[in-house]
């Protein structure tokens, strides 16, 4: 199931401190998490990691739908390694409609249990589990099946449970067809998620940089490229004081390592 | 003159093979650099470093003329670092408008001989010597009085040459007023300049980003904020291949740092 190279111990010891406290040994791991990092403080949701890759100009695709490489192979490498360490992995419904992710865990050692469990927020039915890649991952014993996250009352795909996933039914604002974040969190907690990694794409990065509340640790990847004007762009809407802009949003603790030729910034959201 | 601190011993360490060569020992620096790095190709204009700050969402201000911070202690000691090790700074008639920026080196020691050669991009007559922070500070013996570029036949302005600045002429395009960055670069070599440090604004990076033939190194500031949508964002315009849009720069020699609570990335720019 690898695929990547393993982490070095400094870099490893780099991230732990943004790392969900329930992450612990494993097979595929360096040992117990020795930190006294506090869970996420209210107890109804899981630990929430935000991570991307994106450009100089804070691109995460070149376009809708173009498969666009940003991180290198080091940073890729991070990447499965933040998977093993969370009980599930979040996209939305645009990034599985374009990319067909593969949704697994693909660090050196990783088993069938280290896997991530998939979910993919899906308010419309646009994701149909039936030959894609994360349910033939699934099937092939290489990752598990994803959960989509509907609403209230959405019909149900008989491939999905065919595959092995689920329905997570969260009640949607009906005017909208938008769902809480909140309630989607809560609802992982309650089907035993303790940490989840949202993964993208831009609508729900830009949706949680506005929630610090719901953030426990952002992890960015920055590589030294910039894909240019009207590419998919990560950029909150700015905040506004006295009538005049203010930031957006702000990282705490902001903590910086070069993997490879990319940057990857670590920290928590300014609440 | 100072009022940044002093880089450390590793943090020079880190700038030093983005620097130009004949940067060399002052009295405020850390000795005769030992570094075989070649001069800038053509013999005929200085060594080019763009440099800026920007947000996390590739943004350098809130708005146009919004005085926005991005930098903290540390990258503003390293700006400051940086003009010491450059005969000139160059910004765009942009900036010089809204900003009104000082435009003199205050890294602890600087003297006036160190003061790097203001030089502005005014093909309109935006900019006007009289009442202006560079001025008063060339006055006071803080800095040098700055130069304009301007094109060929523009009526000059009293108040320049009264302050001891100096106006360079090059070609314009009659039709569009855009000047040629290689007649720039040209006229300030004729002018002594070894080497110049290009530091905005929007306007005036995104089009050297698109001549990596004229930049010699790239040293980028990222702040760990997000300024938020509609900021002045830096952001060029992407190439195509085959009908497909590709990234539209990469940075080679990617070298990144931490410093404080943000990173420096060094590159140089592919051609
Ligand atoms: N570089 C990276 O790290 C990275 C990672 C992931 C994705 N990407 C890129 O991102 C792009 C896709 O981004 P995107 O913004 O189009 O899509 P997205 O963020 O993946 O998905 C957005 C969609 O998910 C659903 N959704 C999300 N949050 C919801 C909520 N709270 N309530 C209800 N529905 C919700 C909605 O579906 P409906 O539209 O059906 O309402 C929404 O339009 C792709 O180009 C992909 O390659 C890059
Ligand atoms: N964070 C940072 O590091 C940083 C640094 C500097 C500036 N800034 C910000 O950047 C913003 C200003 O950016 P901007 O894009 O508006 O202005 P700019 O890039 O500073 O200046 C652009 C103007 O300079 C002139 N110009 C530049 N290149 C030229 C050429 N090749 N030929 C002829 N004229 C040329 C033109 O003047 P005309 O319009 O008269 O033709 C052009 O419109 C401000 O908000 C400032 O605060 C941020």
């Amino acid at each position: 199931m690898s695929e990547t190279g393993a982490l070095t111990q400094e870099e490893q010891t780099f991230l732990r401190p943004f790392l969900p406290s329930h992450a612990c040994a494993s097979s595929a791991s360096e040992g117990p998490i020795q930190d006294s990092r506090p869970p996420a403080k209210p107890d109804d949701r899981p630990f929430v990691t935000l991570t991307y890759a994106c450009s100089l100009d804070s691109m995460i695709a070149l376009a809708p739908g173009a498969r666009t490489t940003l991180s290198g192979p080091e940073t890729k490498a991070m990447t499965h390694y933040l998977r093993l360490h969370h009980d599930a992995i979040l996209i939305g419904a645009g990034t599985a409609a374009v990319d067909d992710p593969g949704l697994n865990c693909r660090y050196p050692g990783a088993t069938l249990q280290d896997q991530p469990q998939p979910v993919i927020v899906d308010p419309n039915g646009r994701w149909d589990a039936k030959d894609k890649k994360a349910s033939r991952l699934a099937a092939e014993g290489s990752g598990k099946a994803p959960w989509v996250v509907a609403r209230n009352g959405a019909s149900s795909q008989e491939a999905l449970r065919q595959s092995g996933g689920d329905y997570l039914l969260v009640a949607g604002d009906a005017s909208t067809s938008s769902m809480a974040w909140l309630e989607i969190l809560q609802s992982l907690k309650r089907k035993g998620i303790r940490s989840v990694m949202i993964e993208g794409g831009a609508k729900v990065i830009t949706a949680l940089l506005a929630q610090p509340e719901l953030v426990d640790a952002v992890i960015i990847t920055i590589a030294p490229t910039f894909l240019g004007q009207g590419g998919v762009s990560v950029s909150p809407m700015p905040g506004t004081a006295n009538g005049q802009r203010t930031n957006a949003a702000w990282l705490r603790q902001a903590s910086w390592r070069q993997f490879g030729a990319d940057a990857v910034l670590c920290g928590t959201l300014q609440a």
